[in-house]
């Protein structure tokens, strides 16, 4: 299988994970593209050609197994080697990640969360330990940590990273709404931007409405 | 102006808006396509062919106005007008959104927040009231909520959704990690799907590392 595929290919396979997913939960065995176009609101041959770097798992007139592209995806996504991840900031976003977010549906897990505050140190979330930040460098080297999610203050942001970074982490899961002010070469870093979100749905109010972005 | 941009462009406005307010911060008067596209990490000609649905703000050879620019994108994206919304559910993401995120930076002000918690109830979070969810029809009704923040458990999404937008409500913000399983004609819904972050993260860091999306 080639594994070199598009940017905009790569920010589409986790929606078609989702679908197949949800396809699978119904009982469907195979799907067209033009049925998985019109469930997921994108055309056909927009479907067959992001599909095609997935070759084997289709036949013209056939239609797609669903398991086997479902694993196909999984697999140029990475999601059987589970990440290692570690919540940096305990406010409520990073509670809410902490309790509610599926690391393991990501192909990730959980390991432990990271706060300041001697009323959460010493406890633990869920099914994690709450360790000091003062702990962080070492429980990442000890522990192969691959990801810090940050959800601490913006003021904090960098220098957790570059903490992070310097041991060992290779991803950064951004909530902090800033990008972060310091290099980290040849790491990953995902920003999540909820206000382009909102901005996003405001548009689309104002202009004609009923449009649903997937 | 005109006011007809395609899809991909939109989900980009809020990018660009992010990129000027960082510019103008730092005094920047002027910038090229080549500039621009350099720090947001797309080619010129892309930001070239964006902005042309902004005509008048930029001269070949000489630039866009950083404010004029600025302006005319928040324009178009409807940011002047402003939204009301509510939030239904102050579990710890409801909550992490009530008091960290900026409503007003994406052109909307939290009115109210809904829950059905005696502990939370009666109370303020920030500096909106917490009213019960029986209280949400009468409440959007009277004062004229455009969206709705759904961050309330999945299997009450449909039914809170329905209610809002009977109510009036013309946008939902959706934190519950699913679509919606309810028909809502004309309502705009932006689906929050926090798993393809994180899977698309997993992808780069596994496959070379190095890549930062924005």
């Amino acid at each position: 299988m080639n594994y070199k595929i598009s940017n905009n290919v790569i920010k589409r396979l986790p929606r078609y994970i989702r679908y197949l997913d949800l396809l699978a939960s119904e009982g469907v065995q195979k799907v067209s593209s033009g049925e998985l176009g019109s469930i997921m609101g994108i055309t056909a041959s927009q479907i067959r050609q992001d599909l095609n770097c997935f070759g084997g798992f289709g036949q013209q007139g056939y239609g797609y197994n669903v398991a086997q592209l479902r694993d196909g995806i999984a697999a140029a996504l990475g999601m059987g080697d589970r990440l290692r991840a570690v919540i940096i900031g305990l406010g409520n976003l990073g509670k809410a990640l902490a309790l509610n977010f599926r690391f393991e549906e990501c192909g990730a897990e959980l390991v432990a969360a990271f706060d300041v505050d001697p009323d959460k140190v010493g406890k633990s979330i869920g099914a994690v330990p709450v360790l000091h930040v003062s702990e962080l460098e070492s429980f990442i080297r000890d522990n192969a940590v691959d990801v810090a999610v940050l959800t601490l203050p913006q003021s904090m942001a960098d220098g957790a990273a570059a903490c992070a970074v310097g041991a060992g982490v290779r991803g950064i899961w951004n909530f902090t709404g800033k990008d972060l002010g310091v290099e980290l070469p040849g790491t990953s870093i995902e920003n999540v931007h909820l206000s382009d979100s909102l901005l996003t749905l405001g548009y689309y109010l104002r202009s004609d409405g009923g449009k649903e972005t997937r």
